[in-house]
């Protein structure tokens, strides 16, 4: 298929990247951005009026009442445009009717900027950087503070304060502290959740920072009191596994493999198979390209940043996960991002 | 076009809302409900594997490297369904085009849920009274702690904590806490901003509380100090023109007509139009159905919760706007939830 002449962005995250312009909300559809020859055109209302963009984009504001389908309408016919180009993973089928309504040819496009988004510049790096080096420091200011009879709630808006409050940064996403047997559902739900410390719990602590608009992730595990032997093991094993996974990415070039090769020494330490991912790029967006799963056909490459976290779950009993933020340097060398120790941190 | 012998149901909220079963994300694909005859199958992968949902619900864990489209594809076949009814406006076109694969005839749902949704149940109408009235006690606290030199993200803050710490609830949405000239901006970003308070400032404070899983949605508006009489004039009329609206509702079963109302109230009052609806419905989500605005063709119905917002934008110099959340009971009364007093606020 010949490339569309023009593309329409849709997704926030990637408005952001390609505009330098952002909605207030990520999830309900307040703007577009039209990419026609060099010109980026953000289709927005006027609730917007006053917003920043970045200097190589522009700003149009529809008029009440106007619709974005004659806009776009418009515009393509002025540039003599009849192919348009749009986020098939973003775009919703109310969207697509829309814009097959106008006349254009509109083309698929899959994963083109997230590609683009997956590789980071020196800045995006800093800024990640930055966000993993808060993870660090609020492991630091949290630990001591975790006790029995506490709940998985007050340790979670511990965090969250360490992190605005101490930080002035933001929440990559809504902190995942989880004890016992919540721990072996990976995403657990602490807000919803009534879960409480006791003498001899294991507790998993899963959050990520957000500043300059850039995200980081980090899991720790922490044993209160007097944690049990086999949890002490199997802690160990998972240890042992997550470093080797990251020392196997220096031998790689497929995403997949590293996935594979994880999944391989928990099976040769009898452990149980995780049903998530071992990793995931992390950038504007927690969860980006490229994946690191069974299916996942992303190829390695410098500047992508992205976690590896194995876990080990044992419904109605706990749960453990072991995750970093790593980046791949210049030279494909590996940078653990995530410095906070990785010893099961006893209190 | 037929009904569809089985509907998919997409949207996060909606999935909470039919089978009680709630992912930690509501924005990434963490699952799907299959509605087929009298049974809820929920698709979830083994993150959920100890999630709580409704007891007419069952639960599918998917397998480690089984896909959702073969599950749905067999559930259809064991059930001789042909058809498949999906959410137009929420459903990605990567996914229809992997639903389209699979030999059904997928067809487009439009509204369905959200109509349904629209008619609170009386616990959901309590919990929505709860989140209205805890505004109003927000209100209460912060506004005595407001002054010039403050930061619009220090009150932010203020509030978001008073919602958390003191009320054990959570934010509907980010509060927008806009000073001047950034209140121009109807969907101004506070986390982004810089402003701060001076003598003279009008300050809009926009925010909503989520208990129970359900929202509520509130704007007030602060003058600091010596405000003009300019700003005080016009937020009298504002005021005015608001509270008429609110006696309109009783008078006419078209929302549309709601906003026309209103826009010609603010027009003989020579005041310019603003670029926004004159309300949404609130419920799971703080926007969702009923729409009032000038393409809505949603009809008044006992049991929705909508707000009337109307404001008054002068661009570079304030902003103002009054909003309430509002019931239509039984006898379609109207019942004002948010009761915080609508008089400018002078501190």
């Amino acid at each position: 298929m010949n490339n569309p002449e023009a593309i329409l962005v849709s997704n926030a995250h990637t408005i952001f990247y390609s505009a330098g312009f952002e909605t207030l909300s990520a999830h309900e559809r307040e703007a577009y951005v039209l990419l026609i020859s060099k010109r980026k055109i953000i289709i927005t209302d006027a609730r917007y009026s006053g917003a920043t963009h970045n200097s190589e984009s522009e700003l149009y504001i529809l008029k009440l009442g106007e619709r974005v389908g004659e806009v776009i309408k418009k515009i393509c016919a002025e540039n003599k445009v009849e192919t348009l180009g749009c986020e098939v993973n973003d775009l919703k089928w109310s969207e697509l009717l829309m814009l097959q309504k106008l006349g254009l040819q509109i083309t698929p496009l899959s994963n083109i900027f997230s590609e683009q988004r997956s590789i980071k510049t020196e800045e995006e790096l800093f800024a990640i950087k930055q966000a993993c080096h808060i993870c660090d420091l609020v492991l630091k200011d949290v630990t001591p503070y975790i006790h029995p009879e506490q709940t998985e709630k007050e340790i979670s808006w511990y965090i969250e304060k360490s992190i605005r409050e101490g930080y002035k940064a933001e929440l990559a996403f809504d902190p995942i502290v989880a004890v016992d047997e919540h721990a072996a559902t990976p995403h657990y739900n602490t807000q919803k959740g009534d879960g409480v410390i006791k003498d001899g719990s294991l507790l998993l602590i899963d959050f990520g920072v957000k500043i300059h608009n850039y995200c980081s992730d980090i899991t720790r595990m922490v044993g209160v009191g007097n944690v049990s032997d086999e949890i002490k093991n199997t802690y160990s094993k998972l240890l042992t596994i997550q470093r080797k996974t990251i020392d196997y990415i220096n031998t790689t070039s497929s995403l997949k493999e590293i996935d594979t090769f994880c999944r391989e020494e928990l099976q040769k330490y009898k452990l149980p198979l995780y049903s998530h991912s071992t990793g995931h790029g992390v950038g504007l967006e927690v969860h980006e390209a490229p994946r690191l799963s069974a299916s996942s056909e992303d190829r390695k490459a410098a500047g992508q940043i992205f976690t590896i976290e194995p876990g080990v779950y044992i419904p109605g009993k706990w749960g453990m996960r072991i995750e970093d933020t790593i980046a791949i340097l210049d030279q494909e060398e590996i940078e653990v991002l995530t410095r906070f120790p990785k010893e099961l941190i006893l209190v």
